[in-house]
């Protein structure tokens, strides 16, 4: 065995309380390396009274590694730990303190779990885990009340600019509501709609006041009502980060240099505050003057922001934050939203923006989720591109998965894609196809789905401005059955638990084959999806243990004969099959 | 080159703040396979205009991997970045997304270090890092006032067991901290004085008493006061875990049942709270039903345990806190502790009891240390036993090192023994020669040195009880040889900023051979160590490039002679080689 591809931490996503009696643990070993993996584990205080050896399993593998996987329930909350390896004639020990061909007599150098504390646990929103997501920027998604329209409103549906204003308000959302609950979406992420000048409001000007153009705040509270009667939940954009250059603490400081009682509210490196020569002298959002970066460790910014937070859930009752650029946030910070958010709301949901690795803002003192835009990259690479082959893919999602806590997979934020990227059906270079393949693949994952409004009727776009087009109310217009497909799939993901908690696992993902099959297996349901991302007509064998299989969207049967199942695929094409445990 | 054993996160010890401006990235390779990595860094908004190419140094190497680290000072307190890796004539590339031949276009799907934030950097105390502990058991220091012994007190230096109690106390201290001044230690570390019943007191009863048998609040402040003047900071033990039995809260709970308005400040699974066929309905510390753990994250013990810890500070003036079973107690807890203890001395240090790897503790928000027992660990493998040739143990030594930020290493606990471990002289089967190697290698090595009580006046001793002898006072009974050793290298270390800050490498560390050769290299002056852990006489040799090497304890000019040194040691022997940069 290669000793050296060994690895464990007991921490993060190697070894974490899954529920306040429960631990996983997780080991690699290089792929295709080792026979079997054995948790030994007991307490330290009474090794002999108390040790179980709990056999592991191999639940994903990658490019270069294998992962083994145990749920461990020790009697007293805590246990150390090893891990005895196997292959052939050879079996290891690994503990803390190293690898070698011998069992260390427990528990000193093993691993340890101290103690599960309910408080430390990682514990996002049981909703979350249910819902449906549909982001709306409220500017491009429907006008209800056009006297609240900005002065230079360009025509709806006119090519998007960096600049340019549509009309778009709270009231046309609240017009609107009956296209999400026919859709079946269950809760709606608003980009943000405090007062700001541009189109997009991540500039803001004042955090305690509705945009004037989008409504005020009793229309939100209203707004916020009417999606909770109809089981919608609503999350808000939080642009804590930087503000706009309008936003009066930085006019202060602009006017009063270092007198102003704002100073420090800023990174100023040297006063006056201004843009010299193109660089500004203060931090700011990218390299953008005009959005001066908040010093969040000020005591005064972080009471100003914390009330934020605070007063619009108390208020207006929303069910949480989607955080703007929350990495660049310092984590002393999210510590305190996360206490004040959930001490004015227990069950709302926090969601970060962070692009990359984010397991230093989920250990469960931070966020509850991310927006997963790697997983969006990965779902891109494969049914977009020839850049992966079903092994590649596989490689690729397994290794995600492996990133997180299992709880954290659970309510991630899996989008196809955002106010910030192309639109899907573009990246799919408009074939409709293609696009239904990742649809498929988004509702029938593990974790929080997410469509950009627009998503659902065809609408395309480029990279911001051009994504962020204005929603097609017309119906001729719509894409229609595009439409009643992502409807089709959102009331599968609602009505069968197994496609939201199931255990996700890859049945067939090779090298030099696009064709995948995978499976959702949980309590009551098994789920086998079987997809065909060529353009070639396709039959797919697989070996199936009983002969109870229907298709999921039409609950025909399909036969398993002589043991496997043949399934006929169109080019791009996929099939859902379902059975009751 | 093996691409499966690169390995790099984005976070804790392999990417992290070293000071405001200094990110630290490590890279991890297989041994002896890489030849060449870079750091190839710039910032995501414009990398056009910053990006800067970072060669790698190679820090340290364990029994599979080569360690390799950058410092990088970036222009606007972010950057992305990847690895160049290579060897021989191939060269590959290793970001977030993977490992490839190819370097990918920057910086999506490259590593982030979003935004340096002082608030989320890992700050221990300066003083710690200079400092020499000196570890306290007082019931077994000194007895300075006899009227308040306990009742049944032994005679001092008869044999300890579990319950017998000596009459130390803290005027016994006082009476002696012209030892502490000219044994040369600049902090003391108290195990337990808050009232309690026992001889070491783990177990309190009230953690707002100093303990009658050991003195009272003032006569504290008068020792705090009196160490200060001394320049002698002073810790003491919280026990915040678990409680004594006799702690009235609980005493209240065993009365009253669920009706106890203390029933939730434990963990209480069935009422009556009591130990039924030896087993408690309770959580405990360890299995004793005499030590009932706290409910920390109960709000009212919460606050109850943070005026503790505050109180005794802003009373008393002592300089921080080591925390007993850390590890047992939620991370939230430490959180609001580490906040509290900090608004009330700022420069107080946090020292956790945690044996095994502690990284989930010292990300910066927690503790400023732990006490490092796997060094004890891996110095008794090496210097008191065949365990280890030197390549073990420069091994074992690296990947410790690695195993957390620089800035940790620099103020870990770094302890020989203690109340809780056999001696170090027992542990060197009573050979002075083992102690005194350990000793040098103490205090010329990376961390906050801390020797237990007696231990530097030849005290012996097994587990627990035997480790805990009471003080040897009569000097004709002293090891006044062995002390004077002791003395000279805590002088050596004190004197020696290079000693305390200076980057460790190990020169010789081989297969098959116990002989060891270090360095210290820092601003100013540059150490190199040579040790002969061995039973046998030997003549070592060593390039070095200059001829001004110095012995460190005598001043003795040691010639370099064509290019080398040739060193000759007696069995067990030392020497440590100074000169000025």
């Amino acid at each position: 065995m290669q000793w050296e591809c060994f690895h464990h931490s007991p921490r993060s996503n190697w070894a974490y309380a899954y529920d306040k009696a429960t631990i996983h643990l997780r080991v690699q070993t290089k792929r295709d390396d080792v026979e079997a993996v054995t948790a030994v584990t007991g307490d330290k205080y009474n090794w002999d009274g108390f040790h179980e050896d709990v056999p592991m399993e191999k639940v994903a593998s990658d490019h270069f590694f294998d992962y083994w996987e145990a749920a461990v329930k020790p009697t007293y909350k805590r246990f150390s730990y090893g891990f005895r390896l196997h292959s052939g004639e050879e079996t290891v020990f690994m503990t803390e303190t190293g690898i070698g061909p011998d069992e260390p007599h427990p528990a000193g150098g093993y691993y340890e779990f101290p103690y599960i504390h309910e408080v430390d646990l990682f514990a996002a929103p049981e909703w979350a885990k249910e819902a449906v997501f549909y982001q709306i920027m409220p500017d491009r998604f429907a006008i209800g009340n056009p006297e609240i329209n900005p002065a230079h409103t360009a025509e709806w549906g006119s090519t998007p600019t960096y600049e340019n204003q549509f009309g778009g308000d709270l009231q046309g959302i609240l017009d609107h509501l009956d296209h999400l609950t026919d859709l079946g979406v269950t809760a709606v992420y608003l980009t943000p709609i405090f007062e700001s000048p541009s189109n997009h409001k991540y500039d803001t000007i004042n955090y305690t006041v509705i945009d004037p153009h989008f409504g005020d705040k009793s229309l939100l509270k209203k707004l916020v009502k009417a999606c909770h009667d109809l089981g919608i939940r609503v999350v808000l954009d939080a642009v804590f980060n930087h503000t706009g250059e309008q936003f009066p603490p930085f006019q202060d400081v602009l006017r009063h240099g270092e007198q102003s009682k704002y100073a420090d509210w800023f990174h100023i490196h040297s006063f006056p505050a201004e843009v010299r020569d193109g660089v500004a002298t203060y931090d700011t959002f990218g390299f953008f003057g005009s959005m001066p970066k908040l010093n969040t460790s000020n005591p005064e910014v972080k009471q100003y922001l914390l009330d934020v937070a605070q007063s619009w859930i108390k208020e207006t009752d929303i069910d949480g934050w989607r955080l703007d650029v929350a990495n660049e946030v310092d984590h002393q910070f999210w510590r305190e939203f996360r206490q004040t958010v959930k001490a004015a709301k227990p069950d709302a949901y926090i969601i970060g923006e962070v692009w990359s690795d984010s397991r230093m803002w989920l250990l469960g003192d931070q966020f509850d989720s991310v927006m997963n835009y790697p997983f969006a990259d990965k779902v891109m690479g494969f049914f977009a591109s020839d850049d992966f082959d079903g092994r590649a893919f596989a490689d690729q999602m397994s290794n995600l998965l492996m990133r997180y806590p299992q709880q954290t997979n659970e309510v991630i934020f899996n989008l196809l894609s955002s106010h910030d990227t192309p639109r899907v059906l573009t990246r799919m270079g408009e074939d409709k196809r293609k696009l239904k393949l990742a649809v498929v693949y988004l509702m029938t994952y593990i974790g929080t789905p997410c469509i950009f409004y627009g998503d659902e009727i065809g609408l395309k776009g480029g990279d911001d401005p051009d994504c962020r087009q204005c929603m097609i109310w017309d119906e001729e217009q719509q894409d229609r059955e595009l439409y009643d497909f992502y409807k089709l799939l959102i009331d599968q993901r609602k009505s069968h638990p197994v496609l939201r908690s199931g255990r996700f696992r890859f049945l067939k993902a090779d090298q030099g084959d696009k064709r995948i099959i995978y499976e959702r297996l949980g309590e009551g349901e098994h789920y086998v999806v079987w997809m065909n991302p060529t353009g070639e007509q396709t039959a797919m064998t697989h070996p199936m243990e009983t002969d109870d299989w229907e298709d999921a969207l039409t609950g025909e049967h399909v036969p398993t004969i002589g043991g496997e199942q043949v399934i006929e695929l169109e080019p791009f094409g996929y099939r859902i099959m379902c059975r009751k445990l």
